[in-house]
């Protein structure tokens, strides 16, 4: 059972809301693997003209969804109207894409009649879909990383039937959306196993554990998305399993673009404190000149700073442990810290500071996430204690370095970041991510579970796609999915 | 410690090649790390460079290598010389896609100005090597499978550096094909970390679990590829395994091909005793009318055929156990046997002989893969039991269908095929795997630990990058290479 909880005075609100039940549940799975074949099978125009009329009901009740979010997160109306769109836009991406449907056939090759190893019969490789998809919505995204979110848009797209499990910070919200969702496959005669929705704890170990799932995606914290990664891969017959599991996500500035530090200072503290700091792209560790008087510029403004509303007490506690952590290290100062809040969930904007050597010496200082608003800032001297730092970075999601293009150290940047993040942005905060065909949200261990994969763009469609050759095979015969 | 040992006669011989010591371990894993970043960060065409004269050196000792192969693995030199071929050709294909090294980037987007969710900065999504990765050769193919296989070819073109584990069954021509590929990256300026051997069960064990190792590529048995696959994933630090374990590889005939009895008979078991059926694509199912006359053509046949030389005591015992373990099954029958062999490790070519309704009561058997000349042929009635023994197949890396274009039945078959195995062969025999552009080997567990992947062709180089998407950076600062 979990009951909603307004973030902004800790009063639950609301229906209670059972946990699936098991009858449920095998309800739900047994009607995702009745769908599986004619929906992994329709042509991919008749999957996109659902996946858009999924979009359009999500648009269609943009207010009132962002209303019922704000009351359950914290979020804000604005920023939950504009989330609503970005699930919408998601959608209609991998409608286009699944529309198109070209990327299905990736290589045809006629005969070659050389002798071997050169030749080969006809060959054409192709994509198809996994099966049912066990989909795990975030807590900090809503829309767009909950049920209507990239996971659950590139499964359908890919011709996957999904089975959300709810996050239980917002399982109202979960519930009217899944209901959206579901209501746009039945106007378009597709039964209630394209989508369905599980609550509870139980539910969500089950579902990675089910053989009727065939992948899993999940995006939360390190700890929840191990426990069901273990799950995933000790199967009798293991899954693919895809979670994106956050990082600190380094910002390397070099002197050549700290001209104005309080104008640095600022913007930093804007990206630290977006979403009170509830981001997966939150700019955890700041790497800076020591002389460059930035910390000193940070500090200030810090001090001013209204604290962070969080999602819920989870959030809270967790922030509250990892920050200990942080400034219980030994070389690690509290650099400057905002306000307390009063009532409900909320964390002072803090930031702490530390040298390199203090990094190298205490390396799990570069797998602390704050999730929230606080920052380690890590100032360094020389060339040389830059390297070693940005040699001993963990995996992450993404890098960001601030310079001149005609700085010569910031090549090097580039090149560090490349090999540990999964994207790299220049002159800009890593906070922001947008949906476009050629972005990656994903990197290296602890980042993501698998580096291989992104959950946002178009791209995310390939984690539920498996090749398949036919060899020699009549065009008339190709299978519908392959053949449109 | 390892010694060689000829198949034909059992008989030990050459030299005692000891297990990998612990320091010579950590040697060619910190060489293996010392190398990735130049290895990873050369031009394409610097790489194609070396991985076509590794080519060269196996082509031009193709005449010894055959007869060393043959001595430690029976399988005839003519065979062995025609492998050698098929490396070179995988190492040159995959030369040719590393020089080209536009597959690297995958998709370039420029700055769309439109406000959110549509807009976007400048983002260009590429891959890059993962680092090392280490290699397991398989027992049957000494070298399209083992020291310089798909595996070592992709990682290698991939800009990843490779430590190849022997198999114990062919040692000495691991150590001499090894000595080959670092003999050629030496002769282009490439320090020893490039390619790696190390020999020993141990050192296999260490290699899928030690941090330096950013990914594993496997092909063999079940049991082993899992152990090894839950090693990988039990990791502080998980990485991707890409085991390729084998399967049944279904053939089912309709009635509309089988005219000809005999001639089919006779085709069937050329598939099945192949290399004396120690092919990962042997046809281990074949699935027939029950009035066919096929099984009865069959029997006529197999008793005239000469028994299976087998690559090693292991694989004799493995045959002779997981046979019996199919003659003992309620309700399967021993359809004919060869005779046996005298010395050395044989088997007799044996084919069984089941129905529908005994499989679908003891499905196990769509799951025991006799690695050996052995098949077993299952019978229909209808076309409900053959729609039902379709929907029961598991995961294979191959399967193919034999009926005339025609045929009503046909369609379903197919359509069935492609929903467990990695490639479908309209009218041919599962065995021979063409090297080429459009291949997929590759399945649903349990053919495979991961179903996304190939190991044959050039979408193999895929499982050793991963993507970065660069924001707004200036080209001029792009990392070498993906710059190039």
């Amino acid at each position: 059972m979990v009951r909603s909880v307004n973030p902004v005075d800790g009063s639950p609100f609301g229906p209670e809301i059972p946990d699936t039940d098991p009858a449920a549940f095998d309800a739900a799975l047994d009607a995702a693997v009745a769908v599986a074949r004619s929906w992994g099978e329709a042509s991919p125009g008749a999957r996109a003209v659902v996946l858009r009329a999924m979009a359009d009901a999500l648009d269609g009740h943009a207010d009132e969804l962002a209303v019922l979010a704000d009351q359950e997160t914290g979020l804000g109306a604005d920023r939950l109207r504009g989330e609503v769109g970005r699930a919408s836009f998601q959608l209609r991406l991998l409608a286009d894409l699944a529309a198109d449907g070209a990327y299905r056939t990736t290589d045809v090759q006629g005969l070659d009649e050389r002798p071997l190893p050169a030749g080969h019969p006809p060959l054409r490789r192709t994509l198809v879909p996994l099966g049912p998809v066990a989909v795990y919505g975030a807590s900090n995204f809503p829309f767009a990383f909950s049920v209507p979110g990239g996971d659950t848009a590139s499964a359908l797209a890919a011709g996957c039937p999904v089975v959300v499990k709810a996050h239980p910070a917002h399982p109202q919200t979960s519930q009217a959306v899944a209901d959206l969702l579901v209501g746009a496959a039945a106007a378009h005669g597709w039964p209630g196993g394209v989508v369905a929705l599980v609550h509870g704890f139980e539910a969500g170990r089950r579902l990675v554990t089910d053989p009727r799932v065939r992948a899993a995606a999940f995006t939360g914290s390190g700890p929840g998305g191990r426990a069901l990664f273990d799950l995933a891969v000790a199967r009798v017959d293991p899954i693919p399993f895809y979670g994106e599991l956050g990082s600190v996500n380094p910002v390397v500035a070099l002197a050549s673009a700290l001209g104005d530090p309080d104008r640095f200072a600022a913007d930093y503290l804007a990206s630290l404190t977006l979403g009170s700091g509830q981001f997966c792209t939150n700019p955890g560790v700041l790497v800076v000149p020591a002389a460059s008087g930035l910390p000193e510029a940070i500090a200030a403004r810090v001090v001013g700073l209204a604290p962070g509303r969080l999602l819920s007490a989870g959030v809270a506690d967790l922030l509250n442990r990892s920050t200990g952590q942080l400034l219980a290290t030994p070389g690690v100062t509290a650099l400057a810290q905002g306000p307390a809040g009063d009532g409900g969930f909320t964390h002072p904007v803090a930031v702490a500071a530390t040298d390199v050597a203090t990094v190298l010496g205490a390396p799990q200082l570069l797998h602390l996430e704050c999730f929230g608003p606080v920052g380690l800032v890590v100032t360094y001297d020389t060339d040389a204690q830059l390297a070693a730092l940005l040699d001993a970075l963990p995996g992450c999601l993404v890098g960001a370095v601030f310079a001149t293009q005609d700085d010569p150290g910031a090549a090097a940047v580039v090149a560090a970041l490349a090999r540990v993040a999964g994207r790299v942005v220049w002159n800009g905060w890593p906070t922001g991510v947008a949906v476009a065909v050629a972005q990656h949200h994903g990197g290296p261990w602890p980042a993501t579970t698998n580096p291989l994969h992104t959950s946002v763009g178009a791209s995310a469609v390939h984690r539920f796609l498996r090749p398949v050759t036919f060899q020699s095979l009549p065009d008339a015969l190709l299978p519908p999915v392959v053949g449109s």
